[in-house]
């Protein structure tokens, strides 16, 4: 991408130094990429279903994939689920030591486990070792929500981030004690202070890997801003090796979301990128359904292309210099450019057609 | 809200110290609230159009409207836009010192000028003087697809934060010399580093407030995660005074889309904010519909009010008790709760309707 090229940041994102835990055939941590994942919102127990839906994530750039695990007939089925799809599953256990040790025993590539509800140090450690013989690490998800009753009690039934710090460091140990070093930790609250500031407390503590997640954080417009802003400034400090966003909106809602934050970042590479102008007084042409018209018809590029649609000649000039093609709007007109020089003039009614014929050249 | 009070951030946000800027009767800078502003799409030489459009936004909590003014037509339009409205009125101006000139005789509250295309200081001096004249301030708005050309030469064409800059302090120095010290300055970028980096560097040298945003961010969905990320990253930091999101959508979502970042880092509140989760294998109600159904059925509540919609007992309680009014999700049947305690259960066909009479004893 030329910009990223060109423009140099005056301050590179150093990420924070983690050990390296692999879950299946991906690995987290390290130097290795901010892995993308998502959870079904399938009925586990329907592995149709589960599995059609895991595929279509895996598509557009799901890497790794958890399931809920809430019965015994919903662990029985993830062996099945595992040999019909290519990610790393994972399963989400609460409640229940008996259902981690089935989702063992039926091959997933990680369990996470919510050290609040998961019952005492001995069932904790009956998991850890049936984990360890597989050779498959532990999430260690600690959630807002449903802290220990213990650390309630000693924190005045007030969830603070150091309450939260408290319960990955305690759960560690135990982990630590039955011989596990394959740990993956989260913290995550329903507000982004806390978020961040548990991360940040745990991230001086521990070199374990972080899977970065907002939980509860909302609908698709809610949910979207508030992992944006809280999963950006962690990554923007270099902490974070996974991210889940969570929202109350189809999972592929989720996915798209996570790697937006990432190619936002600069942090990761996919696909078309593209600028365009907000439009104002000046615009004569109508640029917002372009936009969203190109927007659309590139989702499928995977090449790291850089475009900008632009309203006018206050900035389009500029920024049609730092992307590959662009368009620069005049009156029921357009320019378009490539790599800053104009290449092609087009009526507004042909502009998107003409656009789309350049693309295509470039994107194969 | 509860969860704020209850929880206290471990790290509070602190405002960096600026001058204050009357904008109109809006002041911004110094402890003045963040103030969420937009721009309009229409052609500014409809002043009916336009003054609608500024209504509409005005009643969903744009506090600054800015208005292009691509020629004197448009400049002389402001008048008669500025009588029928509300809210202070901004006139942006770019190649031409005499619209200015007539924006500011036009009565406007403040003006925009581009220093990368306004002209040479003799120009920028006249509107200088005219501007202290009426005692509007002028926003000084850098942006990186139209820097200066002796700045584009000297930084070898690479549009760098530190060009920027160079820029930004280049043209406060004349306003001052002229005798302006209401100045608001802005540094837009079209990518998140620069923008940060630029108005990291500019807080470090000057106390005018600032106008935060990412130019050119993109579609609803990009450029709503971009600016998220790039303003979240700084107001986080203390830095920004006023916030305008550049979309290529609806410019009532500029305004959403805002408020949804300053009400997610707790900066200021407005209306009702939903906590739910993303749903998964464990849930039994359809509570993506319903979220969005009780999102939607809320957007006109404008008293500060917490709510939860979760799946299930894994989060929902802990949730609950942090919310002014939950719903918790069981096999096809809902339980309501008022700040953590069960007022009700219903069946998952009610349970929207049950909700809703609840929450308007509470909003009233």
């Amino acid at each position: 991408m030329r910009l990223s090229k060109k423009s140099k940041p005056m301050k590179k994102i150093t990420r924070r130094k983690t050990k390296i835990v692999k879950i299946g055939d991906v690995k987290i941590g390290g130097e290795n990429p901010i892995a993308v994942q998502s959870m079904t919102k399938t009925d586990t127990r329907n592995v149709k279903k589960t599995v059609s839906q895991i595929k279509k994530l895996a598509e557009i750039g799901c890497e790794i994939i958890r399931v809920a695990v809430p019965d015994m007939e919903a662990a029985k089925s993830l062996g099945e689920i595992k040999r019909q799809i290519q990610i790393p599953l994972v399963a989400d256990i609460h409640f229940s030591s008996d259902l981690a040790l089935e989702a063992i025993r039926q091959g997933v590539d990680k369990i996470r486990i919510n050290p609040g509800n998961i019952g005492n140090e001995e069932r904790i450690k009956a998991v850890v070792l049936a984990a360890k013989k597989r050779g498959i690490p532990i999430r260690i998800g600690v959630n807002s929500g449903s802290l220990e009753k213990d650390l309630l009690l000693k924190y005045n039934n007030i969830v603070t981030s150091q309450a939260m710090v408290e319960s990955a460091l305690r759960n560690i140990k135990i982990l630590e004690k039955y011989g596990s070093a394959d740990i993956v930790v989260s913290l995550k609250a329903s507000d982004i202070e806390r978020t961040i500031n548990a991360y940040r407390l745990l991230s001086e503590k521990v070199d374990y890997p972080l899977h970065l997640g907002i939980t509860e954080a909302g609908t698709f417009f809610r949910g979207t801003i508030m992992s944006a802003i809280g999963l950006g400034i962690l990554l923007e400090k270099g902490i974070g090796d996974t991210i889940r966003i969570s929202l109350s909106a189809p999972p592929s809602e989720e996915v798209r979301v996570g790697w937006e934050i990432l190619k936002s970042l600069k942090i990761r590479k996919r696909g078309v990128t593209i600028t365009s102008c907000p439009t104002c007084g000046r615009t004569e042409i109508n640029l917002l359904e372009l936009t969203e018209k190109i927007e659309k018809a590139t989702q499928r590029i995977s090449k790291d292309l850089h475009l900008a649609v632009m309203g006018c000649v206050v900035n389009g000039p500029g920024e049609a210099k730092e992307a590959d093609l662009a368009i620069v709007g005049g009156k029921k007109v357009g320019l378009i450019l490539k790599k800053g020089e104009i290449i092609r003039k087009a009526p507004e009614k042909k502009l998107f057609q003409e656009f789309m014929k350049e693309l295509k050249k470039l994107a194969n």
